[in-house]
């Protein structure tokens, strides 16, 4: 069976790679046709390229070829993305992708399209990388009404905070350094401020709940205000700050959708999730609570799990297997200030004015806390009321970290 | 769809209450045909049982009925489960299973059978309960080689193992505790002695590596001998000790498989897999490492497992969607005294006598070990080396554990 891949950056490539490498094996092991790269499309050239006779920059070629029956969407970005995505599935080809932004986007649309023409829409690479995370939940959880579901699902985030709580590195100094190493952008903005992170909770709320989590009724707080002590501080109550994305069933049938800096026990798999490792929990009534965890990112790891998927699509051609969600305008989402939780507050004021806002809150005391930043941490209430809270307190925020259970 | 259970125990009274909490949420998220429970096998009476009307203790009752098309076998053991679930196949059934004995052992014949028969045979529940482990292997890491799988593979020892790391308890105290909590069963063998753990490294070693590992082709060691001693020994070292089953491919083509007590250094995601929770690691060549971790035990999370599978064979009924391996007569398998690795050693003896056996060692000092008991980490030898050098050292063995780098 034929297949091609459209966008030849890091994944494009490693998908490449790891066909040549392991196709075969692929085929005899998973039971489906032998899957064979035909087209490469990108716009640049690459001379000397070893794939370098089959890249076209002409994405006709790939749509009109009858040959093609899988394509490997690998570009990112929301547009060709979307509507090369879109013309494939109507041409009765079956499509994959590690595209994060298309799917929290364009995700329902997309499906409904690959139902429509038979065919199927997969993107288990697209949170997680190459950690099996979306078949499981959608396969193996289906026997479970699921609660919540949360991880660490940004890599660059997590080695920064990492670095911040294992080195006493600062966020701009472990910053840098992700930057150095590959793991961060030049605009790390997508990352450090959540973004990334929220593409892909929405994705998991999406196929957890069963209904469409636009990224954009959602809300992310990234790392940037993280200091060395909010790490002093979490250690003093035994446990770690990381970047979480979180969706819940609420009571009354909304889902509450957060991203923000999180504080986690010691001793848990979230806690020891170090480095660009990704790790997400799932919470469900028969199974209670499993994890998944392992590389979010790279060439070859994300690589892996959109060659799986193009063999998911080989061996069940023409049966559509894809999961699906129902529509929702993201009017069922809490976030943002009406997100409630306990929260671990970072402020410089006065003792007794917060005190006078926040009832019996304990400071909290450890060596290494700032003399002129106060620490404590509240009752369950919205994000939006510790604002008002502080503000009427006539204090300066410094950090608002939320408190999980996980 | 109707559907039937075999064996109302813990497991199967677990499926028959997932059915009926979440049957129609099931075939709706996963887009199969409703699964209606028609008859449950037990050769007990259930007086006042919710489901006392459609038990029955007549096998023909299940296998002669046109419309049962997919049975979950959650009785155990090998005599009758296997003569059932080959009779089920045959008559063109899909089967599901709990049961990792049945899988171990006659695994690679009743997928042989479901193939022949064009139905499935799955068994996500034989191996970490509740945890989607199998499938997400099997189908999401398609497209790697892998060259090595292992995990804490059974949750009464590991509980006991938890009890002493964390509480200090002896071996003894530990095992009553979990008898008393229902974790252990009156005669704990099965458990302590690895045979459990055992089987469920076979069912990984057949999936990971394509070819059959018969149990009684590899050897396990179990718990009995591990002392609180022990556990201070690796604690100086930097980790914990957990029993680990382990399969790995070795460059000449053979697997080593092993279950037995092990070194795991603090911070990783087995070493903080406590209690009566599993975890299992995989390593591929594009993916590096990914876990899966949660309940390995326990009736609703095992029910949870066994009903998904049942909806993956409602939704695929006349396509063979199991995986396969080879024959394989156990001639490929390095296990026991034939196994290499380093080890931590605990023995009675002289320290001289020692060193000539084992050139260069160090001795572990830390506070709370045992001024008569000696302990040490050895060279990469296989097992039985380490066994003969004692004994040729004239020193009393106290236990061989092995070293990894999980």
């Amino acid at each position: 069976m034929f297949v091609a891949v459209m966008g030849y950056g890091t994944v494009g490539s490693g998908v490449a790679a790891v066909l040549k490498q392991n196709g075969e094996a692929i085929s005899s092991k998973f039971g489906c046709e032998n899957i064979q790269l035909k087209k490469i499309l990108d716009i640049r050239k690459f001379p000397g390229d070893e794939f370098e006779d089959i890249i076209t920059d002409d994405f006709n070629e790939i749509l009109n070829d009858p040959d093609i029956k899988i394509v490997a969407e690998t570009m990112g970005g929301l547009h060709p993305a979307y509507d090369f995505v879109l013309a494939l599935l109507n041409a009765g080809k079956s499509v994959v992708t590690s595209n994060k932004e298309l799917v929290a986007v364009k995700g329902r649309e997309l499906l409904e399209a690959a139902k429509k023409n038979g065919v199927n829409f997969l993107f288990e690479a697209s949170v997680g990388g190459g950690i099996p995370v979306l078949r499981p939940i959608y396969q193996c959880l289906c026997a479970n009404e699921l609660s919540e579901v949360a991880g660490i699902l940004n890599g660059t985030t997590n080695y920064i905070l990492t670095q911040m709580i294992t080195q006493g590195a600062s966020f701009e100094a472990a910053l840098s350094q992700a930057q150095e190493l590959g793991y961060a952008e030049r605009d790390p903005s997508a990352d450090v401020d959540g973004i990334d992170a929220l593409r892909k909770i929405c994705i998991l709320s999406d196929l957890c709940f069963g209904k469409n989590t636009p990224p954009d009724s959602a809300v992310a707080s990234g790392i940037r205000n993280i200091t060395l002590a909010d790490v002093e501080a979490a250690k003093a109550l035994g446990g770690v700050i990381k970047l979480i994305g979180s969706a819940k069933r609420l009571p009354d049938g909304k889902t509450a959708v957060t991203v923000s800096p999180a504080f986690i026990r010691s001793g848990s798999i979230l806690s020891v999730t170090d480095d660009v490792q990704n790790c997400v929990t799932v919470r469900g009534n028969a199974v209670g609570e499993v994890s998944f965890s392992g590389p979010g990112a790279g060439k070859l790891p994300t690589a892996s799990a959109v060659a799986a998927d193009m063999a998911d699509c080989a061996k069940h051609f023409g049966i559509n297997r894809s999961p699906s969600w129902d529509e929702g305008s993201g009017d069922n989402i809490v976030s943002g200030d009406d997100y409630v939780s306990c929260w671990l507050v970072r402020a410089k004021g006065s003792k007794d004015e917060i005190r006078k806002q926040f009832p019996g809150v304990g400071f909290i005391n450890a060596p290494g806390l700032p003399s002129n930043e106060l620490f404590f941490v509240t009752e369950e209430m919205p994000c939006g009321s510790v604002k008002s809270k502080l503000e009427s307190a006539g204090a300066q925020t410094g950090s608002i970290i939320r408190i999980t259970d996980y």
